[in-house]
């Protein structure tokens, strides 16, 4: 196993912000542990990232911090260790509501070996938005914690506005108000903008050509392709419990194949 | 999720135990964590069983207790705590040479909720077996630790007495060293029979016949299916590493289709 190396994170981190390409969509097959890890890299995949719900249910938690951060972390440094791949973890709601709770978690991943993570503007609790000052305050402490170090780390900042309506009512306002919040997060230090939910296409090419960061969009069943979401100008596509959930379901049929 | 009650850890042995009924083989669809464990309960699994190359690799470690121990029993409590059903836990050589060493790590699985365990009569490094001896009084002081605590426990005693040669040299001079064994190991107080690697149908008929003990077969490509196994009077079948292997082998197929 290999142990973090901070010139070698730096420059894993360095690679990993140029997998952000416009139109070149980095794709991101979530993994949960390390051997899934290891499954995605052995795919060809030029990064890993995890997904929390996938994280939390293969260790018997549901999703929303539910997890203990520990156990998150003693993952993380697990993949790092196993993968030759920049690996970015999805610390969900930052683990604690302070600007300093967060920033205290961003430096643990980051000693973990994580070139980056994923910061989530919605409570655990409910999944309501928090205000976007207090979300741009959270940021810029996560973005310090980098700064301090002198090290570069992508800080995907998401936001859940999309969550906030079923996708029958998702519209322009909607993009728009993604938008004010990808401005702030954007100054606050946000390298990237994750904007779960929405699969339109007319909404996700507003949301790419009024964002001042590269946008990154959740495939599901609904959303568009890969290849239509890099016309759309997506420079980065998660797939979130997806392949947890696939892996899982394939597992169940041949179990239930070997007892039949 | 349930922590781990004496009464009903007891019961769930005793149900675990009239599960292995020779002709009607119990088939344990082997899980690695409490989310695999979940998906083989979802399947109708009547129990659940680690494997620890499995739970190894999934850990990003290498098997043959390179996994740390602590590691092993925190992941057997998270599968406990998940599934509401018997859980007995690889335990390789048992973490440990001497006969105290084994019955210290049987009581932390025992403590941890499992019913069962296998113990094997291979050393971890090379796969050489130990003198019958040895792993006579490895067995008797896992046994005198459910005694103690007057609980039922299932010791499932693997030989690799097959691993010791290529399929093709398999004869029957080795199933009647495996049985000497048998032999040794009831009367130290297993109570099942674990041969993996044997896999031609007169060799695994007369291990049947000659075993005090009920036998467990591990299912591989080249081994006779369920139904054939049942009729040669297998009580249990393993599945050992390749529910995992086969769960990864999807992940990475579908990775590449996202990616492709």
């Amino acid at each position: 196993m290999n142990t973090p190396d901070c010139t070698a994170q730096h420059d894993a981190a360095h690679l990993f912000q140029a997998l952000h390409v416009r139109g070149q969509p980095l794709v991101l097959f979530n993994a949960w542990d390390a051997g899934s890890a290891r499954a995605v890299a052995d795919a060809g995949a030029k990064a890993i990232a995890t997904g929390s719900w996938s994280v939390a249910a293969a260790n018997g938690f549901a999703d929303g911090e539910q997890l203990p951060f520990a156990l998150a972390m003693d993952n993380l440094r697990r993949i790092v260790a196993t993968v030759a791949l920049p690996v970015t973890v999805d610390l969900e709601s930052g683990y604690g509501a302070a600007p300093d709770a967060v920033a205290a978690n961003v430096a643990a991943a980051l000693e973990a070996g994580a070139v980056g993570c994923n910061l989530e503007d919605s409570f655990p609790v409910d999944g309501a938005l928090r205000s976007m000052e207090h979300q741009v305050a959270r940021l810029a402490a996560a973005r310090r914690v980098a700064d301090d170090r002198g090290i570069s780390f992508f800080i995907n900042a998401r936001t859940d506005v999309f969550f906030q309506a079923p996708a029958s009512a998702h519209d322009v306002a909607m993009v728009d108000a993604a938008l004010e919040r990808a401005r702030g997060y954007a100054a606050a230090g946000a390298s990237g903008l994750f904007v779960p939910g929405v699969i339109a296409e007319p909404l996700i090419a507003r949301l790419v050509e009024g964002s001042p960061l590269p946008v990154n969009i959740m495939a599901t069943p609904g959303s568009p392709d890969r290849k239509r979401l890099a016309e759309l100008g997506v420079a980065r596509i998660s797939h979130g419990p997806g392949p947890y959930r696939g892996a899982m379901r394939r597992l169940t049929e041949a179990a239930r194949a070997a007892m039949a």
